[in-house]
């Protein structure tokens, strides 16, 4: 089996898939995307990501890029780690049902603070984003801390990429002007995931 | 098998998982939500998805929602169909790939058209987010046609749930004020979708 090289930014959604291919113990290697150096718009990273973002990952058949798909990419190539309930329809649809919403709302709610330029290009419209960001990230946590985390995991009992996931997003919450103490059950999976080796491991690039 | 209720509003992404029901021919009912009675918003409905949208999918094991997740559930629940490259990890990512691009950008590039309120309180703030969706729409497209369309389908030769999805987005363009026609390969896709009983049927609700 050949490597796989994943290219990432620290404190980025790349992490998630960071932690995943250590908790599915998978050979990789992973190569810095310099963000302050806008090295993410250089032909270089283009010509491996067009859309100019992290996370990419390098395969032996091509690049595949999102994170949600990059998540399931790991659990379904490396199954003995059993990072997702792969045989289980229902107990999968729920586990892409979250990190759906991870990154198509609670995600896109966090960039608003800081990339509103993405959106509009007047800058009292991109305070204004930014003005109603934390609002929307406590509106997410809620969804999130009343619906989606029986615990101790998203799944309940199985640990899964879901976990993973929101423990990235989650992480975002104190540069975002939230405490995640507003919400007990994120705040303790938090904790439970700092627990993990593979966690561990895996924010050390 | 019990039967599946989807919840749905004509127009919105929610009728990309009724077209992979009739695809995989899943026995299944329709309910229509009044969006302009407002009854995303009812307590009848939030009882059923909290976060107040559609699509939802309520299931002998529990309500699902979020598309990207009820299409490959619909995929893994009736695989006969063949919706999806289940059994082929990097195939399958690309498929994903591609679903998340479209949940998480140009869904949320569309969605600052209309529903700018979700980012931002102020009115001129609004305004601005409206005037920069459509250039966001077309870079969307720019990616897909560029990228992620070799053609005839998303993967190629082979049919899939991220066809399913592009041709219901790809369907806002117009009322975005973006001409399809300038995406010749999106253009012929949706013609091709079109040529489907499967589809022709889904649209019918």
């Amino acid at each position: 089996m050949s490597e796989l090289t994943l290219y990432l930014a620290p404190g980025t959604c790349a992490m998630a898939v960071r932690i995943a291919l250590v908790e599915a113990n998978a050979p990789h290697q992973v190569r810095l995307v310099d963000f302050a150096a806008g090295e993410q718009r250089s032909p270089e990273y283009l010509a491996i990501n067009p859309k100019g973002r992290v996370p990419a990952l390098v395969t032996e058949r091509g690049v595949l890029t999102e994170t949600p798909a990059l998540l399931l990419y790991v659990a379904q190539r490396f199954p003995a780690a059993g990072l997702a309930p792969l045989d289980d329809p229902f107990l999968l649809a729920r586990m892409q049902e979250v990190n759906s919403f991870l990154v198509s709302t609670v995600h896109v709610a966090h960039a608003h603070g800081r990339r509103g330029s993405r959106w509009a290009d007047d800058d009292q419209a991109i305070a204004a984003m930014k003005a109603k960001m934390p609002q929307n990230m406590r509106d997410g946590f809620a969804e999130i801390e009343n619906h989606y985390l029986a615990g101790p995991w998203v799944l309940g009992d199985n640990f899964s990429l879901a976990d993973i996931y929101l423990f990235v997003v989650a992480s975002w919450l104190e540069s975002d002007g939230v405490d995640i103490e507003a919400f007990p059950r994120v705040a303790a999976h938090t904790r439970r995931m700092l627990t993990r080796p593979a966690v561990q491991q895996g924010l050390i690039i």
